[in-house]
């Protein structure tokens, strides 16, 4: 039933023209005509006119029972329900993945004896240590050393444990990597990079399948436990999509219309990053900004609806135990001031040359995977590079915990209560404020050797996060990305603290510090340079600004957060137009038409269509005088997608194009049902068959697959224009005529391959390999 | 300099194919051709051509000297300078009507005599009674009666005061809708229509003028103080796409290029949300979803820039004394049930038959206004509703009040210091809990007369704001349509909460509703209502819900938010598509193609292009054999925007596409200039001049106004396609074929008559009138 709106765009043409003239075979629908191949584009224009046709029917049939009407409101709310149930779903497969994450990074130190499935934190909640700078010590938690040996102190100790936390990382990295292997080659990545590609029309099969799904669900978590430098989010982001594509085949509104799933899938994105970040406004900005193509203004409410639902799913799950939605939440206590924004800028400063760093580093890096014998063996270098990781991680303690915990701590504002190494600042004696306003005081040894600690950390997370990206496990960026730019934001922030602190009487603190004053949040610094560093790599910029909002929920900081997010993407810009998903779209060689690239160059039409002088005419099918066999010979000798349909050769008029594909099943379909159709058959697509001879064979009339309305561009169209038509109506090809005469044809790789050679690229790197 | 780019969409073909054959005369540029008339759609990919032509110019310019280079750098900043103005412009404006308004409408009540241009917050502000329950009674703040008579109290001083206030209504609005008639008659209404009209690439010159913005803040401020039912947000939005507008002017890259100026004034309009509601997120979305046309991805970022440095100019101009950005901030202290879902939805049903209600009474008097009589009398009008509204409204405390001061209570939590009649609940002498939390106490006497006076003045918004809205006067409905749905639902509110605190065992609030607990928050109700009614009218979504997110600054309500603006959303849709905008764009006739519209009808570009059957034949242009009279004739007696240049009147083959205007300009120009150019001519528009005896007249080259890329379709192109590619590349013809040959033409208003064919409305209702 289905299947006969393949061959939709042309259908309403011929039904209405054709009404009540001879009825062809091809009124009989069979399958397959109108889907398209792997690895192939999806003409949107052509997709859009067969929901439209879809939804035609459906309203014109529920005028006739009472059922149909019913099934027609069914169809209508379609939308709605798989919305719903990407929400809850990929909101529940978040939460699994946080529970589970947390409960293995801690099985790489210790164990709980009273119930080995629970975390560090679990552990000790549930025992009866309830005073607060215990809070992560208790009896029922025993590190590896101490389970074993009885001994939880001691260099013996410390060396087993030191051991057996570089072997779980193996373990859970190896079984990954095994997993990724075996199972869904598809599985590895961050997954954005593809995704983008997919919604901008291009169809890769499998990418989003059950099987990437559940493998990738379950690497993930082994990926982030081995204590890797990659993060969950961009991952987060392909699982969300991937529930999406599994909900699109239970309504064949969604999985029979490439077009209409790919709306679908533009919502999952943004109920992916709304369950990473707990940040649904800025999940549906960032798909409508970083991930999505044709994103209609329908699609925006039923993203924020399903990025809604997966918060809030989320957070009935509850995995960080404390209501809260987001992942670092925090909550500042002293205004920021004007002077503040010169290390703001500089923190942007930083991030956009981090960002630079990062993607020159690591494209070349993975170049060089693909291209040396480096690439044979991504088992060894997952194992090796989570080796040198954990050995070199465990004996600082910031790179050994999670980076999520991390950043956490880094964001957080020192208060009264807080127990950790970057509080330790000599306390006033007779301090009598409230707990939340605490004055600058100055640094004690425990942050000063924090701060040495901090440095390593970064320098260790800079070096390998540029070799962990992009090996063949799930690896999210931004979680590596805010670790760089929270260390350091937060050592800046705290020069600043206490150069302010010692220094009251410099002309530059003289005015906003006054002695015994809060001045400096060194956490926001911390914040600010997350935002920067991650605005550098992602060239994100309003999506960014508003999950920061969310995450502090004021928008008291949005002032430095958009300063430094705007210095970092001009830094980096002046070095690279392209963000690190964009690089490795390029690197991969997808067929991706970027909307943001601005096409400046002075060429037409004309000189990017195909034929090029010197190449053999342009093959085209003629309305009326080819012949089966000349079709046939035309689809084994060329490897194109279609070809134009002419009057005839002389006058070379253009009547339509007709798909490769539909052209093949529609004479292999009546090959085998309509009698007195041979080689020698006069193929015609015009509206009455030809006057033959009686003793010809009988024609085939295949007007039926003829797309009636091929879209043409004159030569003298200027290619700005050419690029803008392919990008905003989502062509596949274009024709191009001059004065009603077919010159060539264009396709969206004529269009890559020409832009790529006017950035002075290599054109032949545009194409999926 | 800049006008030689007005024939810049054929440029770049003529300069590489003609570069060194013959130049005629019209490579010395002239001025105005490429410009559009007033009334007038503008063809948005020539705009874009015409700037990458710009830009081409000004980047090859840049490597000549060092100048250039600068030039060329402040050229690429211009766009973020204009932001920081319009931002900074907008930001002030909006401040400064805040405070006139505050000041004006207290006017109307009584004067500070300390000093008479304090309003009564601030005169009682500057003066020692400082006890929060006193803090609106001051000895400095005297009403008119008892300035004039001495007495405060008393029948006679109640009727000398409502006698005032009505008069000094009277005086305002009286001034406004003068102002408005005499200088600027496009700054009545909310100008919201029109700038949505103007933004998908209509002219309307003047609209956006400096008269405009003058005269329009001035009124604005009187219209509002004079207590008549209507707001501040909407106009707010064409205030700032005034400021915008205004700013094009300093930069030509802007005032010369029509599609790049509507960028700006997308901008502009989030930077009017931004202020009218201290939302800057929020108004970005609004301008998404609800205003612009055409949003291309850079101008997110760029908007968002805009609409923060006006909510931060906003906010440091401090119109609401609270350091507050928000104009309605609230924060309540305790979380929703489930089931309290059911009253929200409730009140999504209300807002959903507010809107319809709304829209289809308003509909139907600015009809009548249009129609008959009562509009030849704007200024009577005017004063009759103002002088009803004072009237109708002194008595009633809730109506009595601004607006927006009215929604602020109504959104309130009563906590323990709430001096408001709203809070009169009966208090538990054994209270002892802290001020935030108070559990649920009977209703006292105060809350009962509340009740009625809201019930009240419930009934009269309702009607009066049907007649307000679209008086020429401006006028925006933000505030009205917030304060029904606020009244309804604080009421509704109240309700529950003293059911549930008289039947705590009821079966639907035992579950979640304990005596002594703080379970509803009747405030909370008023910002759903609030949310919902506006939602009916407008039709936002995702805007919507994000400014009142801004407003509460949690996720924590977004749910119940939703769940009315959905409601409400599907309730109006049921009975009607269009939100108010539309339909007063739809009543006024303006040529606007709704990106939202789906077109689902199965005609085909045959059946909508011109000529009709019967109609005479297609007026055309050939290339190398008409002549100036012939020209002349033709532009004589048609109006047609341009004509199609055919190879022949035989062969019908289509060169080229050359506009009205231009070919008017060129031949008048060429008669005034070019020697032995008369009107027996031949004009040609191929590349060389046609073969003549030499007797004949020296031929006129036209190629230059050619534009050698007309966008074609076949006349077998369904109409949705054609829809679609209109909206999408914002067209404003596009020529028909078959085969090659020139068939006719579809203009914009051809597709948008069609559409209003198919919905059976009345198709001549779409011009501008």
């Amino acid at each position: 039933m289905e299947a006969a709106e393949g061959v939709g765009a042309p259908t309403p043409t011929e039904e209405m023209n054709g009404a009540g003239t001879l009825m062809d075979f091809l009124d009989e629908p069979f399958p397959d005509v109108g889907t398209y191949e792997d690895f192939h584009t999806i003409d949107w224009l052509r997709e859009k006119s067969r929901d439209t046709d879809r939804h035609r029917k459906i309203t014109s049939k529920s005028r006739e029972s009472l059922w149909e009407l019913i099934k027609s409101l069914l169809d209508a709310w379609s939308g709605w329900v798989v919305m719903l149930l990407i929400g809850l779903l990929s909101g529940t497969l978040a939460g699994v993945i946080d529970l589970a994450v947390d409960w293995m990074t801690d099985l790489k130190e210790g164990v709980c004896l009273s119930a080995f499935w629970y975390s560090h934190e679990q552990c000790c909640w549930t025992s009866n240590q309830t005073t607060f700078a215990d809070r992560d010590k208790c009896p029922q938690w025993q590190k590896w050393a101490e389970l074993m040996t009885g001994h939880a102190q001691g260099a013996g100790a410390y060396l087993l444990n030191y051991f057996l936390y570089v072997l779980w990382a193996l373990l859970f990295s190896f079984l990954a990597v095994t997993l990724v292997r075996v199972f869904a080659p598809y599985a590895c990545g961050s997954g954005i990079p593809e995704i983008k590609t997919i919604l901008s029309g291009f169809i890769i099969r499998g990418y989003l399948g059950k099987w990437t799904l559940l493998i990738k669900t379950v690497t993930l978590v082994l990926a982030v436990s081995s204590g890797l430098s990659l993060g969950k989010e961009g991952p987060l982001v392909h699982v969300a999509c991937c529930c999406g594509n599994l909900f699109c085949s239970l309504f064949s509104k969604y999985s029979k219309n490439e077009g209409k799933r790919r709306e679908v899938l533009s919502a999952a994105a943004a109920a992916g990053v709304s369950v990473a970040f707990g940040a649904p406004i800025g999940g549906v900005l960032f798909s409508l900004e970083e991930v999505s193509y044709y994103f209609p203004l329908k699609t925006l409410w039923r993203s924020f609806f399903a990025a809604l639902v997966a918060a809030f799913t989320l957070r009935s799950i509850n995995p960080f135990g404390n209501s809260r939605l987001v992942l670092f939440y925090v909550e500042y206590h002293t205004p920021w001031y004007m002077a503040e924004l010169v290390p703001f800028i500089l923190l942007g400063v930083f991030g956009g040359l981090w960002g630079t760093l990062f993607i020159r580093a690591n494209i070349a890096w993975c170049r060089r995977r693909k291209t040396t014998q480096l690439g044979k063996y991504p088992v060894l270098e997952v194992i090796a590079v989570t080796g040198i990781t954990a050995v070199l991680a465990y004996p600082n303690p910031y790179t050994r915990r999670s980076t999520s915990e991390l950043i956490s701590e880094l964001f957080n504002d020192c208060g009264a209560l807080e127990s950790s190494q970057l509080c330790d600042y000599v306390n006033n004696p007779n301090m009598s404020r409230p707990v939340d306003d605490i004055p600058d005081r100055p640094a004690g040894p425990g942050v000063y050797s924090a701060m040495w600690q901090l440095a390593l950390a970064l320098v260790f997370k800079i070096v390998i996060t540029i070799f962990t990206f992009g090996m063949k496990i799930p690896s999210g960026l931004f979680i590596p990305s805010m670790a760089v730019g929270a260390i350091a934001g937060r050592i800046v922030g705290i020069a600043v603290e206490q150069v302010a602190y010692h220094h009251h009487d410099w002309i530059i603190f003289k005015s906003w510090c006054r002695p015994g004053a809060d001045c400096v949040t060194p956490g926001l610094y911390a914040m600010v340079g997350a935002a920067a560093c991650l605005g550098g790599v992602t060239r994100m910029t309003v999506s960014l600004v508003v999950i920061m909002f969310e995450l502090t929920g004021g928008l008291e900081y949005i002032v430095p957060l958009m300063a430094a997010a705007v210095t970092s993407k001009w830094v980096a810009d002046a070095f690279g137009k392209e963000g690190i998903y964009e690089s490795h779209i390029q690197l991969n060689g997808y067929p991706y038409l970027d909307v943001r690239d601005e096409f400046t160059h002075r060429t037409l039409a004309t000189d990017v269509m195909r034929p090029r002088r010197n190449d053999p005419p342009l093959a085209v099918l003629t309305q009326d005088s080819t012949t089966v066999e000349d079709v046939e010979t035309l689809i084994k000798d060329t490897d194109y997608n279609g070809f134009p349909v002419v009057v005839s050769r002389e006058s070379e008029r253009l009547i339509g194009f007709v798909q490769r594909r539909d052209l093949t099943l529609a004479i292999k379909n009546a090959r085998q049902k309509q009698d007195g159709v041979v080689s020698s058959s006069v193929v015609y697509f015009t509206e009455d068959a030809p006057q033959l001879p009686a003793s010809n064979p009988q024609p085939l009339k295949l007007r039926r697959v003829l797309n009636l309305s091929p879209f043409t561009v004159t030569d003298h169209t200027p290619m700005e224009t050419v690029v803008d038509i392919f990008r905003k109506l989502g062509l596949r090809q274009c024709l191009v005529t001059r004065s009603g005469r077919l010159l060539g044809i264009i396709t969206k790789k004529d269009v890559l391959r020409h832009m790529a050679q006017m950035m002075n690229q290599d054109p032949e790197s545009i194409m999926f390999n």
